[in-house]
């Protein structure tokens, strides 16, 4: 479908974006700079929509989440997974019955099955849940970009499984507009996937920075003496608690397993330290990584 | 000192490098550049030298190390930790008695004790061991740049606490003069430290390699669902595996031990997960990578 196939179809006239930080900011600008859609309704802190509508990123403001989602075909929550399940809540009420809600949360399973509580049987035509993996060590609007979500994974998680009716078909269209590659996926199988492709990662950048710390006094003159290499594997550690905090609780089970299998692998490792066995893991690991940068 | 003052020093005149991989080949172009050296040295294999001889890295080239030294000033041994050992053994009895025998070795109480037995009394005055933190995931002639020492730390480990002599100071305005921030240390504490700030982020972005490649088939194309995150954590899983096999060899003890502290952590993150100790790690981890990228 064609940028101008999206352009004319009406239920793309009125989006609302409620969050309006790194994805939420971001989001507006792309939709805005793609011109996909009508009007863009912001919602967040009062600060924030005033920022945003400076901008010219959204059309009209305000901090009221149920006020923002009225009259709109299309809501995105933009904000942590917590936070968009108490939002989907509250906002369900005033929602129209054809407007399709969506997210940009890290973990889909929680929000997946707070949307069939709230929505009950109707639940897999009212929410698509997403996630686009455009996530950056910086946030809020500050850092927003209409350019995040080009070349990026954009996973749609529905609720069941289903030909995608007109609602779907449009969002995925109007994603692929703004750059992202979509590519569908189950609640359950995201969050799995994503434990030991994001999650893991960024457990051990922040298990590798905690590991430091215990063993150097911060000003120590001896980590002046490092590779190139520390900083790559640091860079993670440095991304936003409160988000990570919400990943981590939502996600649980599944990061637990993937430490577990990550702590195996240390193990393993360590045992096999000036042994010939080192050398095959060495090498199969080097496999992988190549295998999976090209 | 300045550039002009290391040329005019007689004892800079002839320097042999042995091992023309990207380390040696980068230091041989480097010296060259900088107009450091009247006449380099190349010792590695047949092809190897003759590529070098070609692109005018070096004067003359020899297959035989013993001989590559006969007359040199300066020795380097750019090779992995192991070889370095007993290319060493090797050339002492061709030394010219004056001359100064340096290495760019990973690891350096291994170099140092060989140095010891080797040498003797007269260890200290005849090996100043060293290693320039300036590592690549690519390796080789072909990938040697005059560049490659440009702001790096080289750190140089003395066997004996004295004050240094005209040839140690030489080579420290040498490479000085090639770009890289010469730093003092032990053998022993270089190791210690760089076990956790090197050698540690390696064999977690092995493990990282590993624990995925157990989780997923090679083809699966869940691996397509990933963060930016994930390539920059398994960028160094592409290292060269001999050079790091001699390096686990040469320093086992020290990255056993910074593994465990690894391990522990990571375990500790696990059991917080969910709980209002995760926030706390996170942001402890987060605190430190901030004040070490600054």
């Amino acid at each position: 479908m064609s940028v101008e196939g999206v352009i004319s179809n009406p239920s793309l006239k009125r989006v609302s974006i409620i969050g309006l930080g790194l994805m939420g900011g971001s989001l507006a600008m792309a939709l805005r700079r793609a011109g996909l859609v009508a009007h863009i309704v912001g919602c967040g802190r009062t600060a924030l929509t005033q920022r945003a509508l400076e901008l010219g990123v959204i059309d009209s403001g305000t901090v009221d989440a149920g006020e923002s989602v009225a009259e709109s075909d299309f809501v995105f929550l933009c904000t942590p997974v917590e936070t968009s399940i108490r939002l989907l809540a509250q906002i369900a009420p005033r929602l129209k019955p054809e407007a399709l809600v969506s997210d940009v949360g890290s973990t889909k399973q929680a929000f997946a099955a707070a949307a069939r509580e709230i929505f009950g049987p109707s639940a897999a035509e009212r929410v698509l849940p997403g996630h686009p993996l455009a996530g950056r060590e910086l946030s809020g609007l500050a850092n927003a970009s209409a350019e995040l979500f080009e070349g990026c994974v954009w996973v749609l998680t529905p609720l069941a499984r289903a030909e995608l009716t007109a609602a779907p078909r449009n969002l995925q269209s109007a994603l692929e507009a703004i750059g992202a590659h979509v590519i569908f996926s189950t609640p359950q199988e995201h969050d799995r996937i994503l434990a030991y492709t994001s999650h893991l990662p960024q457990m051990l950048s922040t298990a590798l920075a905690l590991t430091l710390e215990q063993a150097f006094r911060a000003d120590d003159p001896g980590l002046q003496i490092h590779a190139g290499g520390l900083h790559s594997m640091l860079r993670l550690a440095g991304s936003e608690p409160a988000m990570w905090e919400q990943i981590a609780a939502s996600n649980r089970k599944n990061i637990a397993s993937a430490l577990e299998s990550l702590e195996a692998e240390v193990r393993k490792l360590r045992e096999s330290l000036g042994s010939a066995d080192f050398r095959q893991r060495f090498e199969k690991a080097r496999e992988f990584a190549k295998f999976l940068k090209d």
